[in-house]
């Protein structure tokens, strides 16, 4: 039963726009009467403005539309049309076609597993073509799930990084950093093609660097927490997606906050990429707006 | 300096304009449009369709035009020409006006003097214009902050009933029940003529009734909450405006769940007062959209 | 790494007392006396009092001595000497010595899945002996962990309980409902020889019952929660062990409040597991201590 | 009804001994043996070790005597025998004895105003003996609640730490900065002679500085909290005594960051106190120990 169910309602014909431009009268009234045009139902539109005054404005819009994969060229044409006087910048997404994304991990297996099981039961709407790893540790896990598994060893770091390219090259449209313990070269973020989410083991920004829980028992710290945020050159200050806490006390040890840690990291990891996955996220700056 | 800062933007020439209609195609166009038509600006704009197909639909639209109050009337008759065929539910509101608002309290003081002090400092948009209560305990604590202090006494219940909503008549947007220990009996919540929220001790729906911080106790629960809802004729079953918890332990006794779940409902009651007198809230059912 | 890491300290020659009697002067001193006695070393020692005065007392101790399992007999008899003039009940547990787990599952794997992959990383001190179900849709999933899956039919409800009874006879130390879908009947929590730990969907007491997703929905309610109790004879009603909620608001679906609840019975029941599976539950009357 | 109530249970002839020392067996029977020596009754006893082995360990024992004034010093001597050999630091305080806290406040009247009512209204046991500013906004506020308000300018530092040293000199047992803008220097950190608590307005170590919601809103964090801690000559690197964090989103402006952030810090500074008044907090190193 949880295995054939799926999680959305279906998403044949239906579209995701986003927009990103200067806030400034009549634009939700533009691409309202646009979709009117073409004969499209709008689902859902969110946005945001930064401010009342000379802000930024963002918008999301679902809408429904018999035979979008023909049409979609010349919507396409119209929205670029739109667009234009407006100065926005635009993605249009089809809600059909699942991301591809491709996992990178060292040795931690928690974020991972829980990515691969929530694909297995049908809770998160993406295709996970690949798990690459500098390890073999988790190459049975993952075999398990009937996923491809690809060692790169890190021995040559840019060897390694050229292999990962090759093997990424167009093939997917997300890299999701589930505990990878290698810093990606600011040559690889820029040449991978994709966005990359990963997953920083501490309530950024905070204890950055190596190993956080045993800084924080130190600290006293009375809450543990995780960040998931987009990879950028600038390493963990990137645009932070989602951020979650769970409280601990003077009684755990560094391990158990670890533990406890992990816990906040792989449901927080798993956030991120469903919306991300939605196309929910929009970036502004060194922040996101989740629409 | 926290007392004389304004927390809004300013909202001169700013209205709001709530709808809620069964889901079709072409609202938000025709919304949008009938925006630009008059000139006005939309500062933010957002919906919710309770589903894909056959749902209902709300939307909170927040515009700024100028001489808004004298045009009013011609908007609001344009508003009431579009609503007509899609058979909409619409209400519009001046930002600029704040919602005059009367707190019926008993012996309980941390809600009602949370209230006080968030309008006091400029945190809340709205006028106390009194504060009615079946106890004297509490008028010392009220004069303090100038707001007028009503005693009715509840010797009689018909009687206190019929002097409160003579009191309030004409005179409130919004009635708070900030712990209130009186029943409002069915003909006074229809004759009142304004919405009532009401802060209920626990998180429901859990532990109706008398006395829910010693049966919490007693069942070991380890989270305490509380719940902020419109009041209805069926106690305790209107719509929830927002709820949240306090994580406690056996450790704590009864008397700490209590002081603990105090400091919970006076952050749930004006977080839920502050969201109404947004005009944030459309009652839906028996739940509620925050837009 | 992650497979071979233990989570404990080395537990050999460490032992657990658990007391529960009247308060009354003397009781701590008592203990630490004869741990003293017998050269015993506490690590930790907690203990609660429902009352300053004329309450229960409850106390864990955790505790190092040499040759623990040759001496056991001896200890148990001093222990039985000094809990009789006090009216103790009381138990001590081998910390060396992981309970053996049986896990009854229907058709949902979240919360299974969750603690059979904590104990083959190693961070939950048990033995999962077997997988029961009235489904053979989990066997696979089961199969990966190498843990032995027994399906046991609920067509007859009788003769179900009688299989599973002879199953566990005298093999199992707990029993954990990971959303177990069948009713136990009374006779079977009296049979069973075991505590039984079930994971609630609900922050109970609240939308007992089936659906209660969808009634949360139609509720508004603004938190999912989950709650992780002793099963008792009166369903739902058993002493509560761990809670937790999250944050949901009106733009979830039934569908995706179920999801975020599902994340949620997952944690609070590896909680409750482990807490069990440390000795530091003590059942008082409807409720519970943790210490 | 409210202002009466003391939420304690009698305190009277009832002392709390807090310990710290290296861990090694035979703490807890000593304590507990000389309690039983002088025909006290314990009615709490919580501990705490770091390590299994080699670690420290923290004790605090809460226990009722028969004329506890009078016998205080010969209890103190037998505590100080008992001490000696194990290396012990200890203190005894008597719980019917309320301490005498000095609140320093600069223009922000959230965390002030909520612990002068909570201490109204009878859930807060400390006496609050002064408030020293170096503004005059807040002297009508203090006014309202009988305590008296001291207002020392902060035109030259030095004069101004040395008047409020003369004003407190004996006089308090706890100084709390409640948003007190004014940096302490060592030298008055040295000569205080009390503890000093303090809340900061983020979750440490996180944005230290000014203007954190400026900068988490920038950043586009998805929590805000608030700290509260020792002070130390390192500013905002003193032992964390509490934190908590409120969920926030891209939709909240800095200055709602800001109110959010502001409801935050009060309960967690209120909490922090309430465990320092209740001798539950030992310093160990950077980090606290909470029994």
């Amino acid at each position: 039963m949880n295995r054939k169910r799926s999680t959305m309602t279906d998403s044949t014909d239906t579209a995701r726009l986003l927009i990103t431009c200067d806030d400034q009268p009549g634009i939700v009234a533009a691409v309202a009467g646009l979709m009117a045009r073409v004969g499209a139902n709008i689902i859902s539109l969110d946005q945001h403005s930064t401010d009342a005054e000379g802000g930024k404005f963002f918008q999301r819009t679902v809408f429904h539309i018999e035979g979008f994969g023909e049409r979609r060229p010349e919507i396409e044409q119209m929205i670029a049309e739109l667009a234009a006087p407006f100065g926005m910048e635009w993605s249009l997404h089809d809600a059909s076609q699942r991301k591809r994304v491709a996992i990178f991990v060292s040795q931690y297996d928690h974020c991972l597993l829980d990515l691969l099981w929530r694909v297995q039961r049908g809770d998160l709407d993406i295709d996970i073509v690949c798990v690459v790893s500098n390890h073999t540790a988790l190459e049975q896990s993952v075999a398990n799930f009937g996923v491809p598994f690809v060692h790169i060893p890190s021995t040559d770091k840019a060897a390694m990084e050229a292999k990962q390219l090759d093997l990424l090259a167009g093939a997917v449209d997300l890299v999701v950093l589930a505990r990878y313990m290698q810093i990606l070269s600011d040559d690889f973020i820029q040449k991978v093609g994709a966005p990359v989410i990963n997953i920083h083991h501490s309530f950024l920004p905070a204890f950055i660097g190596a190993n956080p829980y045993a800084r924080a028992k130190e600290r006293g710290v009375k809450l543990i927490g995780a960040t998931a945020h987009y990879a950028t050159a600038d390493l963990d200050e990137g645009p932070i997606i989602e951020q979650d806490v769970t409280r601990v006390t003077h009684a755990e040890s560094a391990l158990e906050l670890q533990r406890r840690g992990q816990d906040v990291e792989r449901l927080v990891l798993a956030r991120a990429v469903r919306w991300h996955a939605e196309d929910r996220v929009i970036v502004h700056g060194r922040s996101t707006v989740i629409l």
